[in-house]
């Protein structure tokens, strides 16, 4: 059977395949946040002809089923089929927003003030030809060389052996070597014929619960060439964390969990390769940031014991890893940097957010808050970092939340409502009609419905007071967008998630600068990270009672930094070294058997809290 | 289909399978030195019922085919069938010999007054178990236990997080690690739970380019437990290392080569593993000695620049590489040795042979002399080592010879011919049936029959002397025993061979003296190595005119010294840097252009040589 696309492709599919595997299969990658299970609803198809086996369209509304629409992982052809895919279905790499990102990734790197010194170095050797008189092997020709330039103590694994007759003779005894520090000692990790030294590629990648990213790097200036962003296709097996881990335990958990991951980070790298016309041999390094459970995961090192008092994991240090053993589909010999992590739940994602922040290099007294689908705070200066964990939930990345989404192109990303006429005003990333609504526009959203008074304290629409607020599918729900064939909407189950969310951040926040014996009034300033987009507005945010009442301008956004310090780390040896430093410098509070952390999170279950009075300019607004 | 065996066992037979094949398939290997051409003649079988194909007789005599013989690798069975393998045809692990060998190794070894030391150490570890209190990640609890322990410096490759959770966890906390010093840290090279001190094996391998030899040493005392032998199945591909050389050139070539020595060798490690209930994970090390091209060809590693001037090998020191990475079959992580070469022609084979015979450590001039498919000599003492290579052919080993065979059980090792009635007396391996003739076997017999004047000078056998000098199918032949069912004789073209070969080595002795400048006379002790089983009658390879006409006790027969030094290796440091200066500090003369070589060898086609004055004894004898 087949399946042509309007777009012009047509690929074939077997019988028994759903529309989303026969896609994936073909290099065509819909969005997908729970991998094919159905639950997400994200991967919408419209069947244009012929007819299909439909497993479920529970996650379809019924105007939505009417207008043709299906889910490509539960439509099954019984023909050949003609099918269309909506822009907002497919899985997008963000090459437009690389500039801006680029610049100031390349001013933070030059605020560091180190110097450009990747993981590996490149060689370029012209070895002599051999003859009667000077008939060494190949191998003690090459260690010759090396010795007359300086590299005397060199390992060379035995791997490369296999091929460096070949190698050296390809292109007249001129060779390249891609070398590692190691210790007190160079390796080789690659050998190439002729001369490679330009140009090199860096992958940075940030390993998140919910969401994965991956920057494409110039290692010879620092540029970001491009980003790519996918949902971690692990939430077929979990939400969160712990899930994860339990599925795991199960038989073979491990492996699927492992193999999924690592998929999906095949998927984009290829897809930036692609775009970019980069030759395999050319990318050196890859640097990987996540949590404690994600790194595991994407190590393929069995995490059970993090969730097991005394929660202890394999690693928090990694020794590097190769592209060839974690089945990473570039150079086999590439060399990987795990971000170090701290403690079972605090990982080389906040690691790599401290680093980005460089909140470890202040004198006054800082709080860095990553908002993921783990809520992370750290709280500390350039003598000491302590750091606590809560369990946010997806929402903000747009999981879990019906016409959530990634902060990417199409995406709500910023709500004003008119109080009189309850009409929202929205801007959509890269000025495009709406798809969906990714985290800052919620946040906006809510806070906006909350002032104009379409929600209560509690969360709850306000029902007759607009037309927007209707009866859906699934309860009251606030219409922020009609047209484009599509409403978009916000409900009532959406909005106690992001509550709940919000709490769970605030309470984090609040427990740390207590056990800390500090007050909000004490802190110099609030570094914020978050696949939030290009902005958070910081007002609304404290609102909606995420974040404290206390002077605005102490308040950074930061965007994604766990990327960003893996961008600095592929580039800086300086920066890895301050990495290890963070971690080893920063001390863990386990909240999960703090009775006062869970006081304190459901007080917050209220917009913006049960306790006004710590919030007293939403308290004048509300007046 | 079905194979049922006379022995009792029955296996099933895919069609168009040959016997040999279904036979390896379920365990049970053939003698077969051409690896199942049909050019051997080795592993003959007897169709006891049922039809079969029979592809090729050509190796059978008809009074063979008569009896119902034929090839197992000829052989596809066209039903059910019954076969019998005769004795002579199973592929036999030495078990026998061992324990006088190992009295020799052992004395060997005590002799150099080494310690144990082999290329690994275990170290037996109990890990305090975590608490809340004490939260360290596994890793760090190994390392800190290390620290404690003196052993800072210590490289913990990726692989082994992948399951130390595990480890660490399954036998409460205890664990061995099996560790190995590799430049100035030690690195852990395999991880196991509980107490797994002992018991700890090793294997040295003699690579040979028609023998293979496997000994299974006790790490913990020294102790040679078996020793298991096998024609190299390379042979399929080529008799000689040039001919290999070109077929690895060929397309996909080189990998059926290496696969081929892999598989043979991962036999030989399964029988002897089989036979003394050895665990995988008692198998600690492996060593391994071969000569230039046959490491290159285990190692997978392209020789084809060694045969094209100038000559150049890809390595002759190689890294040490892991089983996994050579598809062995023992833990994935066992390290593997290889001997240091010299140069193209004069391998690690070679300097294993040097460091078994302890020339090196000779103040006088010393010989050193290797008969196997090469012939190498080395000239020198502790002060410098000088080499030649000479092609002999692989007819001391039993190849390319009608009835020759290893020196295993049932072999004719010894010959003594009545000179008035020429009838022979042997000496039979095991004190068995003969099946066959070794190599010392061969030399007993070509030197009785030219002293008792059924060979003349040239090597022709003479018509009419005896009624054992008869016509066969191959023109005329010497029989040597009749019975057990079957004829074992010595042909024209088999005497050719022999003296083909003897005339190599003795050219290469010849020769290399001329170049360093000195005569016979100056020579303290020659050391012979070759596979000609327990002994070699000096006497009989004088007259033969394959080594010089000198004091007889200056020769010392030393059997395979490759193993033999492999062993050595196997067990100590020491030795291993013993190899090390020995590959250093040996020169290699290349003889392939001298003309002088080619004079002596083609002298040498007589017996014992055109030049008698030079093998007085032998002219006193003739007179």
């Amino acid at each position: 059977m087949k399946i042509s696309l309007t777009s012009g492709r047509s690929i074939s599919v077997a019988p028994e395949t759903s529309i989303l595997k026969a896609l994936e299969e073909e290099g065509i990658f819909l969005t997908s946040s729970c991998g094919g299970k159905g639950t997400c609803g994200k991967c919408k198809i419209i069947i244009r002809a012929g007819s299909v086996n439909v497993h479920s369209t529970l996650k379809l509304t019924q105007d939505e089923v009417k207008k043709g629409y299906n889910l490509a992982c539960q439509s099954f052809p019984l023909e050949d089929v003609v099918v269309e895919v909506p822009k907002e279905s497919m899985l997008i790499v963000e090459g437009k927003i690389a500039l801006g990102t680029s610049r100031d990734l390349q001013a933070l790197l030059n605020s560091t003030a180190v110097k450009i010194e990747p993981l590996t170095e490149r060689i370029v050797l012209q070895l002599p030809p051999p003859s009667l008189n000077d008939n060494i092997s190949d191998l003690e020709r090459l260690k010759r060389e090396l010795f007359s330039k300086g590299l005397g103590c060199l390992r060379i694994p035995f791997r490369f052996l296999t091929n460096i007759a070949n190698t050296v003779r390809k292109k007249h005894w001129e060779i390249t070597l891609c070398i590692i520090h190691s210790e007190d000692c160079y390796e080789i990790i690659n050998i190439f014929s002729g001369n490679k030294k330009a140009p090199r590629y860096g992958i940075a990648i940030d390993i998140g619960t919910t969401t994965l990213v991956v920057y494409l790097i110039d290692l010879t200036d620092g540029n970001l060439v491009d980003v790519a962003s996918t949902y971690n296709s692990q939430i077929r097996f979990g939400d969160d964390v712990i899930t994860r881990i339990v599925y795991a335990a199960e038989h073979k958990g491990l492996s699927s969990l492992n193999k999924a991951v690592i998929t999906d980070i095949n998927i984009l790298i290829s897809l930036l390769r692609k775009n970019h016309h980069i030759d395999i041999d050319s990318i050196d390094q890859i640097v990987a940031a996540g949590n404690t459970t994600m790194t595991h995961l994407f190590l393929g090192l069995d995490p059970s014991a993090i969730r097991e008092e005394p929660y202890i994991p394999t690693a928090n240090n990694f020794p590097l890893s190769f592209a060839g053993e974690l089945g990473i589909k570039v150079n086999p010999n590439v060399p990987i940097y795990s971000f170090p992590c701290v403690a079972s739940y605090v990982g080389g994602d906040i690691v790599a957010g401290v680093l980005a922040s460089r909140l470890h290099k202040k004198e006054e007294l800082c709080l860095f808050l990553d908002i993921g689908t783990n809520g992370e705070v750290v709280l500390g200066n350039s003598e000491w970092l302590m750091a606590v964990a809560c369990s946010a939930g997806p929402c903000f990345e747009g999981s879990g939340i019906k016409h959530g989404m990634r902060a990417t192109e199409g995406a709500i990303e910023d709500v004003k409502i008119n109080p009189s006429t309850f009409d929202p005003e929205i801007k959509v990333i890269g000025g495009t009609k709406p798809i969906g609504i990714c985290g800052s526009g919620m946040i906006d959203l809510i806070a906006e419905m909350f002032t104009s008074g379409i929600l209560d304290q509690k969360g709850r629409l306000q029902k007759g007071i607009s037309d927007r607020v209707r009866e859906g599918e699934g309860g009251l729900e606030f219409v922020l967008y009609s047209g484009n064939n599509i409403d978009i909407v916000i409900t009532e189950p959406d909005i106690e998630n992001i509550i709940r969310a919000k709490s769970a951040i605030y309470a984090g926040l609040s427990i740390l600068l207590k056990e800390a014996g500090f007050t909000f009034d004490n802190v110099n300033k609030v570094y914020i990270a978050g696949g939030f987009g290009k902005f958070l507005d910081i007002e609304k945010a404290i609102i909606l009672g995420m974040l404290p009442d206390i002077p605005r301008e102490k308040f950074e956004y930061m965007g994604n930094t766990s990327v960003r310090g893996a961008y600095l780390c592929a580039l800086s040896k300086k920066m890895r070294e301050e990495a290890e430093e963070i971690a080893k410098k920063m001390t863990y509070l386990e909240l999960s058997v703090s009775r006062s952390f869970m006081d304190e999170y459901v007080s917050g279950l209220f917009i913006p809290h049960t306790n006004i009075e710590a919030f007293p300019s939403v308290k004048r607004l509300m007046k």
